[in-house]
């Protein structure tokens, strides 16, 4: 008769907590990158978070159980950055670059702790929003939206038998292999995983990782997950984000400030970071204006990430920018990010091939990605497009317009003014799939 | 990095329910061995069965919750004899003797299903009983016990993590293997298992069944359980319980019908079964007035069990009757099986030794002795003294006296009814722990 481990099959049947989110290093490394600058520039200002599901037609509030969720979110608080973790990141090279955070700034995270949380429900939505200072709040984007993708993961799969999880990841695991094969025949191509917040779980994320490592090898540059990349010993991956220019146009007290913001957001992060982390997001409030008012230092940059134009379109944009102040796009870089699956990278990859530097950051195509792969029909396990935004700063609402008006956030009214700020050139409206 | 296997993490952390009995031969053989002639005799008989607490200090209701005990109730009602099963029933030799089941009894068996529950609450305790034909109710018996036990050891580890449920197990084995070696030491004994009711899981009273087959060899006769016996290629064993006693004796019209009734239950059982399930349970309203009043062919049956006086007592009062009836002991066969433990067995072993056969029918002490195991104090995990009764046989209660008052049940007037008809001589109050 086969022998059972008794006491592991108890363990694993008394579950009382899974916890989604186990360490703070299990979040993007661009929230690191953003929070020593809010830190050390923007300690005072208060910013709110609030979370955005953009498939309306998803009913978060009736998939996922209140109670796991507020579970989840509270054990996401007690956690703390480890003592491995401090020296890690103290010890560690970024982008090439030691000691990227400064002592004073690890002196501070050891003792961090994610703030609260508001959390409430309307028209089969979740309500969750975090309130308080910036360099704190900013913190919850990346747990929180792993947090809710997971467990609505998790309730997706609970009607399924052991066959039925087993026959699940086993299509999953070859569809994306699959998707390995297709990309390691593009000569040069470099790829990283961008899919922590949409992730289908922490596990499958995991696994997809390392696929890639084993699958495309060179290929793959890293994650931007910094506790897969100290765990996998893979490069820790990001830049910076929309939150940036976002706060810092909500707090300008004018025209002019609304309008310098973008450029002031670049020279700030100047002032911590160099090299490969000069990287430009250009499309916060419309690429077209922002390459229109750009002084001419932001071409001395490393490269630009178009996050929300078609790949090709947009990319090509930027290139016509540098040609026009003079510089050869062959030495800058693009990296895409928006919505990427194998068809699209490759797509673009031919496109740009010997034009410009390029690396592809692959999100919720690349970690979750479940379609087709349930043996019964089940929709909450396709990914859905999520965010969690800021939403205010210092009680000023706050604005994203993005090159596709599906993708702006923010009161209308405000959305308003600030087109007439910066115009509405080259905007598209396109189906936000993920 | 360790692989996990995903699907099957998911399955188990998803878990709905972890149902106790998954099979209806997870009871215990006398059951089945009643039940065809229950089925064959007194298939009219309405017979309530209902749970007794005899420990009334632990609160039931208050340690387990309502509604898993209500889904383990329903899964067990889910369950018909398989296939597999109603082919060893019928194939396999019990007792030396093929065939024990009839034809007819096992077709109607194939549509077996336990019959419905009635469940309240009532002080901290469960009030849980069964109403309707006797060849229905007596079938919950075994199965409800086991559910209640394991969902309160399940209870009671639920706040264990996964080191102290590896030393709660680790240390569970050593113990019950130095029981094992204790016990290999005794020439010519033998003992089986008796425990499935008050067991504190499934899978351990599996596991104790299996170290006892490695640990005592041949002195390991069989298991009371009816599954474990066919998982295990072990002697299913047991033949008969005081609710048949009971039952005739609630159905008696008169008092002298009331008197005869422990000698009428013999003679059916015989029409029934011969050789070494000739076996009596002398006690149901105390073994004294049963010895004094019995006729002389019951002292030509196989053996006695003994189910509530002190073992050395009670079985030297039996053996002093077999010789005023003129008959060998050293024929006839005692089986003891009330609250045994190693050092009660080594002692009753010693003293009969050579004076009568014997076999040893170990139960909770085998299956659910916990003490001095948890890496924490709970008291969950202490084997509790409850019972499933007969309680009313054609709306007329029903009554045990025992050897022992501590374990009499039934309405106190009827008690003393029947101790005007059978007497009180040589019942002694002894402590009742399992």
């Amino acid at each position: 008769m086969a022998k059972t481990d008794i006491a592991r099959r108890v363990y694993n049947h008394t579950w009382k907590l899974d916890p989604i989110v186990r360490s703070l290093l299990d979040t993007d490394f661009y929230k690191l990158l953003m929070l020593q600058m809010i830190w050390g520039m923007y300690p005072k200002v208060d910013a709110t978070f609030s979370l955005i599901n953009r498939a309306k037609s998803v009913r978060l509030a009736d998939e996922i159980d209140e109670q796991e969720l507020r579970d989840q979110l509270d054990h996401a608080r007690t956690l703390r950055f480890s003592k491995k973790e401090m020296i890690w990141l103290g010890g560690n090279t970024f982008y090439g670059r030691k000691q990227i955070f400064e002592s004073e700034f690890l002196a501070w995270l050891e003792d961090f702790q994610l703030p609260e949380y508001e959390l409430g429900k309307r028209n089969g939505q979740y309500e969750l929003s975090f309130h308080g200072p910036w360099m704190y709040t900013t913190m919850w984007e990346i747990p929180a939206l792993a947090i809710i993708n997971e467990l609505r993961s998790r309730a997706a799969m609970r009607s399924f038998g052991p066959f039925g999880l087993d026959v699940l990841y086993a299509r999953a695991k070859a569809k994306m292999w699959a998707k390995t094969e297709r990309l390691r025949a593009l000569p040069g191509i470099t790829i990283s995983d961008f899919g922590t917040r949409r992730r289908h779980s922490f596990l499958w994320q995991r696994w997809c990782v390392e696929a890639l490592k084993e699958g495309i090898g060179e290929a793959f540059t890293g994650t931007s997950n910094v506790l897969l990349a100290m765990d996998t010993d893979l490069e820790a991956l990001g830049t910076n984000a929309h939150e940036l220019p976002m706060v810092l146009a909500a707090l300008a007290d004018s025209k002019k400030e609304l309008r310098a913001a973008p450029y002031k957001v670049l020279q700030d992060w100047q002032r911590y970071y160099g090299g490969n982390l000069l990287i430009v997001l250009p499309d916060a409030f419309g690429t077209a204006a922002f390459l229109r008012d750009a002084p001419d230092w932001v071409a001395g940059w490393t490269g630009f990430r178009p996050d929300s134009a078609p790949p090709i379109e947009g990319g090509e944009k930027i290139l016509s920018w540098w040609r026009e102040k003079g510089v050869d796009p062959r030495q800058k870089l693009l990296i895409f990010s928006d919505g990427l699956d194998v068809d699209t990278i490759i797509e673009t990859y031919r496109h740009f091939r010997g034009k410009v530097r390029m690396s592809f950051g692959w999100g919720t195509n690349l970690t979750n990605d479940f379609e087709d792969c349930a043996p019964e029909e089940v929709t909450g396990l396709n990914a859905i497009s999520l965010v969690c935004k800021v939403t205010e700063a210092n009680g000023r609402p706050a604005v994203k317009l993005s090159d596709n008006p599906a993708k702006a956030t923010g009161d209308p009214q405000e959305i308003e003014r600030y087109l007439r700020v910066f115009g509405a050139q080259d905007r598209v409206e396109q189906l936000v799939r993920v």
